[in-house]
């Protein structure tokens, strides 16, 4: 374990600040964050903005130029070792002159690893393992794509204390307050998917976009619908045709409004149907290699969440608790019965904040969790 | 609004640590602590131990001696002006010569309060809200009785994060981790009552003692028992009768089952039957005034948790959240409707933290929690 110091915690920091500037938008690329410093202070900054432009440590060390040599330079994720869209960020790296190279965490991409090794042996100092676990956070989708050949996807709930995401009314709007629905809005755009039931178009007719904050492009709407119920005159049929992906049952494909949707540009995603609901497995599986949807934020409802969970497919859960409690007959956070008590923790607890009297508690899957770790 | 400065958290936070180590052993009194300091540096720390002993400021002062003369004391609570069982401390601090007093919050007893107007007029400079919202949590107890001449009452519920408080086939051992479970031990050391429902009882067999944590008396036990179900070979009816109070209905008082009780040195108390539930309003106001029980930790289960809440009657929540999920056959937090999804918060989120994964959150009634800041 090489020692960290309360240096490298502030200029990891600054590159994961770097990184978050473009989670998301770097898809399937994992979003990178750099910092250049020479005598304690910062020479350049950079980010990866998007897959095929320059990586992050690459356009930190452009903006340096000559000032790089000698310097010390922060980068959230191992500096890849390979030729893909672009050389490999280990060569610039050792042409630049710096002396010494922080890492946030490895790579999970087999492929692309070997950075630091390379590093070594061109005799520059190598630290690896500062802010660990959030520059995992960081690249979390990135990780699920390249370990599970899926997308990632991150359950986000808003409930009240005593767990119900509506009252017995169905009633939801609104459970949580102002300032967690506008980080919601930024949360959607971290990824490049956000997924709800049929229901919840029944119920809400929703947008499913990112307001408040500007993006170059819309996430995708994912609608799971078995049986097509979808209407067509619902805002993301009407309005957002070409962004809409309906992941629906193979038997579905054939009927009538199968066609209507189809001509009205929406884009049907067939997948295995298991007797009690869609194999969402496999639906992830096909929203990564047929549509390019790597990251997935799921907003309910309850039987899509209960799904999603009974079949081990939530990799991060974001659970917003507002100081509310609606009793017994509300709308459970799970519409189904997930079982016995476990006695191991299902999730891992990572990080909580508060917005006014909402918290905010985010997990991550308990064993990608450790997988992570062990990187 | 004074200006506080960094050297005043810093000192309240001490008085504040001094406070809390007689948190429930001070009852009736609020618990309270003190720090004179000096030039940047702590000459003395005092707390109020005891009912009928000497108050913080005094203990404090009293260390201190002649060298409290032109220091400043830290109080976390208003010092009283009035002659109780001690003489008022606001002529003890103008005699010790100290030059100015920090006072966290006033004195909620109007009987009590007039502190802050007596030392200004002997000179003696004074700053008012020093970490004002902790040091109301510490008085918490002793502000509802006085405000609403009852026992304070804190709900403390674990559950999942569905909100669950066991699994479908009732088992709960064990939601939450060894750290929050040896928190609660602490939890029942600040209450001198501890309080379960008769379905508790049946199906845990508790004891509701303080283990871990030294005490010099354990907390009574009170069970909520309308029909007098409570069996006679319990561990409380068993090891604990003459800390054992039963609230019951007035009618149970006449039966067979009551009479073996007593015999046994358990205490009944009756309060008046609404139909569906006791009144627990009386309960809490017969606790304080008949058996001096001032402060109440309630640990379930459902049925009373939900009767509590509906009566208004929940002071505190305190929840641990654990990263378990059961599913919607789970006991639920409250054994009943609570009613639709209201506007308003029914509480104030006033503390947070982890215990490795699990998550604690303390809220305040809403309601209270605003009388508190006009004080």
């Amino acid at each position: 374990m090489d020692r960290i110091t309360l240096e490298d915690i502030k200029f990891m920091n600054l590159a994961l600040r770097e990184a978050y500037r473009a989670k998301g938008k770097t898809l399937p690329n994992p979003a990178v964050g750099a910092v250049v410093v020479k005598d304690g202070r910062v020479i350049s900054t950079g980010y990866h903005k998007r897959a095929g432009l320059p990586h992050a440590e690459v356009v930190a060390l452009e903006r340096a130029g000559d000032r790089a040599r000698g310097a010390r330079i922060y980068v959230t994720l191992e500096p890849c070792n390979h030729y893909g869209r672009t050389p490999p960020c280990t060569e610039k790296i050792i042409r630049s002159g710096v002396k010494e190279v922080v890492i946030g965490v490895r790579d999970p991409n087999p492929e692309a690893s070997g950075g630091v090794e390379r590093l070594k042996g061109a005799g520059i100092e190598v630290k690896v393992g500062v802010l660990k676990k959030r520059c995992l956070e960081l690249i979390d989708d990135f990780t699920v794509n390249v370990l599970k050949n899926r997308a990632f996807l991150n359950l986000k709930i808003a409930s009240t204390l005593d767990g119900r995401i509506a009252d017995r009314n169905g009633n939801s709007k609104w459970i949580t307050n102002e300032a967690s629905r506008r980080y919601v809005q930024r949360l959607r755009s971290y990824h490049n998917g956000v997924m709800v039931g049929i229901g919840t178009v029944l119920k809400d007719n929703p947008k499913l976009t990112v307001r408040d904050f500007p993006v170059e492009r819309q996430p995708f709407a994912v609608v799971v619908d078995r049986e097509l119920r979808i209407p067509t005159n619902c805002y993301l049929v009407k309005e957002r045709a070409k962004e809409l992906i309906v992941v629906t049952s193979q038997e579905s494909l054939l009927t009538y409004k199968a066609g209507i949707l189809k001509d009205l540009g929406v884009r049907l995603l067939p997948v295995f149907d298991l007797g009690d609901n869609l194999d969402l497995k496999e639906a992830l599986e096909k929203l990564k290699s047929e549509v390019g949807i790597y990251s997935v934020l799921c907003e309910g409802g309850s039987r899509l969440a209960y799904s999603l969970l009974s079949e081990n497919l939530v990799d991060k859960l974001t659970l917003f608790y507002s100081p509310k409690i609606v009793g017994n007959e509300g709308v459970p956070m799970f519409g189904g019965n997930v079982g016995e008590l476990p006695q191991e923790e299902k999730f891992k607890l990572i990080r909580s904040s508060r917005f006014y009297s909402d918290t905010l508690l985010v997990f991550i899957d308990r064993e990608l969790y450790y997988k992570g770790l062990q990187t």
